[in-house]
């Protein structure tokens, strides 16, 4: 096949000689994505709280939305009148387009998994739905996202070595139709999910069933949903030795701190979680000494910036005590206020990485950012 | 007393030869108010969703914040050691603080109204507070506005006459209380308030109390409380000719279309409603042709602009399709949408009514804007 005409192609930099961290560059039909990247989460075509402009200042590659949502509201027919979704959210850097997958299987009861697909309800008013590969593919060729994922079954943690083949296996003929189904290959980038639950052997069967087909980037996905933190570590240890060199490799759902530092050791590119949009909206913040949760007491009087290392937007013009007002107040400013911040944030640490590994001291980063920052039990609860 | 130390000058450009409407510029320590002007509202040290940087592109020339709010949250004694209200929320154009009788006539329940102030209950918490002419000063002082209200009483409509006589008196005595208590009248222009509800003697009265004490402007409160337009109109008439001719008339809690151009032609400068940012949050929205309901299902997959006259940021760059999608899915960034749409649509307004006057033209331009736009039964009806 001729590369040039791949919607989606990577191109490796360098991989850092002190941790094998890659650099490198995804390139898409709407730009460049310099990786190691983190992914902001625009669920509902919009970042929450957040202007595309704002995005673009605190220089976000890339965004991802959701096709779950989309699909039931306003419905991918409508961004597809609209232009497609790039123009419909008025964003015209990459977008990627999750599957719809994980959210059938975390937001709505009531569904049943069949070879064909999957009928669940909608979780906004009961309605009964379907989901397929087909369907799936639709519905991400009509939103115009620049990288698709496939139809995937996420298999909950924990759950029985049978159960879990059988799904992953399921997922690679879902796959199948994925690539099949796919009606704009030279406009939009077709990503596998390699699954198989914290089973390594299971995880290279998926590894190199999905391999076989060519698929212009991978994803990991299963991970991050409760998992002690080295479990996650084990299995991205024998799946990414398994996947191409040559294309981009995502690890979906995961994005605190420390496991995008230790999620690049281990050959990552790429990355999404909603976790900074999400705790900013309660008031915790990430900042370079740890969490930092803008609602207790003690930055009533406190009229410092949240981050005094930080260059963001928040931290040059506001205050720990104005913050703290405003998200005591319940007022939108606020949680504009700490969601600029987490996200440049982990944005700015993306950028730090990828210094770190231009300059092959990875490690050495990750060393200085751990023993300033502390380190989280687990992804989710940071 | 010298005009050159007074805070707040008041500066007359010239008088309407069509409608007598005053076109004017307001002075103050932060920078200059081009009259008729409306002021968007910050209750709680913040325009609700909005950003100064964002108020500032639409150019507002001021803004005004809730003196009750601020001292139940965060108390103004935190704003006072954050360096006073604009460095606190980071805006460094005018700011009017009103005096906190209003909120505690609206907000509260359990008050007990002496000569000595109102004993009322934090809206928030129950706690058992006083405001009093002196207390209202020392706020507005902490916080260090550019323009000051004095503490009045707002009495409700429909009232009886003896009660609002005797209210309007307790006004006069506690406005000269606020002129005797002001600690740093250098640095923050006294408004005082006219009342007398909707009976011409007693506004005639009020305003002849008030106008005898010097302060450097004037407002006129107590209306648009639920009474008729042409009953509000009617109080402008006789009140707004007792009032000096060199110092700003302010208009409290009028925002409507409508009745800002009518406000303008009775000779009044300042304006100020919390109905364009409070509409903005339920999705409904001012245009030139009138009210839109941007809910509504017929602007599902209508993909030109909210109002394709207006060249704001939202009718700029984003669909009424779009919009309609964020509303219902109760996201952030549709808000800020409509925020920034009505609170463009009322400042372009007045640049237009500004223009109108220094052509000697508002009578027509009333009379053009009245056909497209429609008239609304009563302001807070809108």
């Amino acid at each position: 096949m001729d590369e040039s005409k791949l919607a989606i192609t990577y191109e490796l930099i360098k991989t850092c000689k002190q941790s094998g961290a890659r650099l490198g560059r995804v390139h898409t039909p709407h730009g460049v994505i310099e990786t190691p990247a983190f992914m902001p989460v625009g669920t509902q075509a919009t970042v929450k709280t957040m202007s595309p402009e704002e995005l673009k200042q605190m220089d976000a590659h890339i965004i991802l939305s959701n096709t779950y949502h989309l699909f039931i509201r306003p419905g991918h027919e409508i961004v597809k009148k609209a232009g497609g979704l790039h123009k419909f959210m008025n964003w015209d850097r990459p977008i990627l387009t999750d599957s719809g997958g994980f959210q059938v299987f975390s937001l709505s009861n009531m569904r049943k998994i069949k070879e064909e697909g999957v009928e669940f309800r909608s979780h906004l008013n009961g309605d009964k739905l379907f989901l397929s590969p087909e369907k799936a593919m639709e519905i991400q060729n009509a939103l115009g996202s620049d990288i698709m994922m496939a139809f995937d079954e996420c298999a909950p943690y924990p759950a029985e070595y049978d159960y879990v083949k059988k799904s992953l296996e399921r997922t690679t003929r879902w796959a199948e139709r994925c690539l099949e189904s796919h009606a704009r290959p030279q406009d939009q980038g077709l990503f596998a999910i390699v699954q198989g639950g914290m089973f390594e052997d299971l995880r290279r069967q998926s590894a190199t069933e999905l391999t076989s087909m060519d698929f212009p980037g991978y994803a990991i996905g299963g991970l991050s949903v409760g998992e002690p933190k080295d479990m996650m570590y084990n299995v991205l240890e024998c799946t990414v030795p398994l996947l191409p060199a040559g294309k981009p490799r995502y690890l979906m759902g995961v994005g605190s701190p420390d496991a995008l530092i230790d999620g690049a050791i281990r050959g990552i590119d790429m990355f999404d979680c909603v976790l900074p949009t999400r705790i900013a909206r309660n008031g915790t913040t990430m900042t370079s000494s740890g969490r930092l949760v803008i609602r207790n007491a003690k930055y009533a009087e406190d009229f410092g910036p949240l981050d005094p290392e930080c260059s963001c937007y928040t931290c040059k013009n506001y205050s720990r005590a104005y913050i703290r007002h405003l998200i005591k107040a319940e007022e939108t400013f606020g949680i504009r206020l700490t969601t600029i911040h987490n996200l440049h944030f982990l944005l700015q640490l993306m950028r730090d990485v990828r210094q770190a590994i231009m300059e092959d001291r990875l490690l050495d980063f990750r060393e200085t950012f751990f023993a300033q920052y502390g380190l989280f039990e687990n992804t989710k609860g940071f």
